[in-house]
């Protein structure tokens, strides 16, 4: 009998990577799957159900009473591991490794348009007014601290370098892989990198340790014209403080992609705070064709495994939230 | 007797260029050097200026009567060369070689405002909307043509290349000088090749033979989702046929640092055709360190080549207006 296996639909699901999941489940005969919403799951799907592939609400996943194996689509874990009550038995494996080159080009967009002043611009173009906007600041030449050296921070460490910045990153732990970086840094240090950065690039996790790290006292440490972006979590920046620094010139710029509280509330002062570029959760999900392509890579691998009983690809560890090394 | 020099002011000299400047003329004791506007130029001026660095209103330059050399601050020769009545026995020295990293650096934000649509995010941020675009274009896996391989599309062809593009490079001679391009072309094989490509940066001179080169039919060879961009000079696109194409949906998005006319008037309907991002030829000039960087060195050496007699970096063929091979 084929594996009853469930895809949950969200705003994840793009019309173009729909097709490419269609595509790959017409090849497999071992499983029967379906597309849901989680407000049409039936009495059945919860007792029958054995693979999931979603981004589900935690608190659904206990009444999956057959479920053996979720899929994510994402690469943050937050709501499935350290404490959450995460169903025992059931095997969680992530999408990291499909993210970088997306939220790696998402983060050069922000420091482009920030270091080039293409928001002056912009707002210039809407009052038709030609008018130079001056000194810029550039890639090349600039020192940029690249925080967390996984998959993002590592496409991003590649790219920056290509065009010719200099590349300190900080990481959790040092192995010595400087592969992307020009210095590579345990946490530890970050204070003492800080201050000598012109543009700050964080996609470190959301965990107890990161939880508004970058605060008041940090923005002090940095620049007065620093750039500072992230796309890691919102919950990782005490955005008030953050506004604050940027509304009294502490600081250059700053681009988000993730803030605290998500989605920003309309009426928000960090909509409108200058020289604050803000876009919507948007860098990452399945947006460009490579990273479909990787996720249905990994997918393929994880449903072969799968039926053959051997280990899965992105397993995650339930103590770090990290993939298994 | 020191050698008479003028420096005129314009928009392109910042503060921080300006300062660079008199640095490296407080070490010239064979130059007496006074920074001036057009309009304060006298009589004196006129009779004793052997050196002018500027760009200067051609119309000026037969009044010079000892001029010997103009050094230009623009790579651009237009008003200079081709027909221009430039004084006999003046060298003229342009500034190419040093534009390279930061008007490739800001092809490169045009590409990735418009393939992430970060002038839509944009948008949205100013009415507070916090909203996913869906799906985007991406610099990785995208064929790239580069249309002149000169400073400026070298210098693009290889971030686009390191940031994973394919890249077709088209030149008025093809030398086999492939060393950033996968593919090169003549101008000759342009129309083959439009149909192929997801986005088009343009950065060729404005001569006759690129006068409003890119017009209605050139736009109608192009993908519908394509994005063209432009570096070169205004006047190598017929505007209102670009307008067209974007208003009817013939092409996907377009950026242009140059327009036709320029500056754009109020009023012009190009401000507001919608995917169309206009800078106001703001993508060179002397705005961030490198480039400021590059001149004085080539200025420095031009000096000291000038009082030794020795040929002149950068000199400009009157027949091409490229510099001399």
């Amino acid at each position: 009998m084929p594996i009853k296996t469930l895809i949950l639909t969200n705003t994840w699901l793009t019309q173009s990577f729909k097709a490419k999941l269609e595509n790959l489940f017409a090849h497999q005969t071992d499983y029967e799957v379906q597309f849901k919403s989680e407000a049409d799951l039936t009495a059945d799907d919860f007792a029958e159900t054995e693979v999931l592939i979603a981004i589900p609400s935690p608190q659904l996943l206990p009444k999956f009473k057959k479920l053996k194996w979720l899929q994510l689509f994402s690469a943050g874990t937050n709501g499935y591991t350290e404490g959450a009550a995460f169903p025992a038995g059931v095997a969680l494996t992530n999408a990291s490794g499909t993210y970088g080159v997306t939220i790696s080009e998402h983060l050069l967009t922000m420091a482009l348009v920030l270091m080039r002043r293409f928001n002056v611009y912009a707002s210039q173009q809407e009052q038709e007014i030609w008018q130079n906007a001056g000194d810029l600041q550039s890639i090349y030449g600039s020192t940029i601290l690249v925080h967390g050296l996984g998959d993002i921070g590592g496409h991003f460490a590649q790219k920056v370098q290509a065009l010719g910045a200099h590349v300190i990153a900080v990481k959790r732990t040092v192995y010595g892989d400087d592969q992307f970086a020009d210095e590579v840094y345990p946490e530890s240090e970050l204070d003492k990198i800080l201050p000598k950065v012109d543009l700050i690039a964080t996609s470190v996790p959301g965990t107890k340790e990161t939880y508004k790290l970058f605060d008041a006292a940090k923005f002090a440490l940095m620049k007065p014209n620093a750039i500072f972006l992230n796309v890691g979590r919102g919950t990782n920046v005490d955005l008030e403080a953050l506004c604050d620094a940027l509304d009294n010139g502490k600081l250059g710029a700053a681009g988000l992609d993730v803030t605290d509280p998500e989605p920003l509330p309309k009426g928000h002062r960090a909509w409108h705070t200058p020289n604050l570029l803000i876009t919507p959760h948007a860098s990452g999900g399945y947006t460009i064709p490579e990273s479909r392509h990787r996720f249905i890579e990994i997918l393929r691998t994880n449903l072969q495994n799968y039926i053959e009983g051997k280990p899965l690809r992105n397993l995650v560890d339930m103590q770090t939230g990290y993939k298994k090394k």
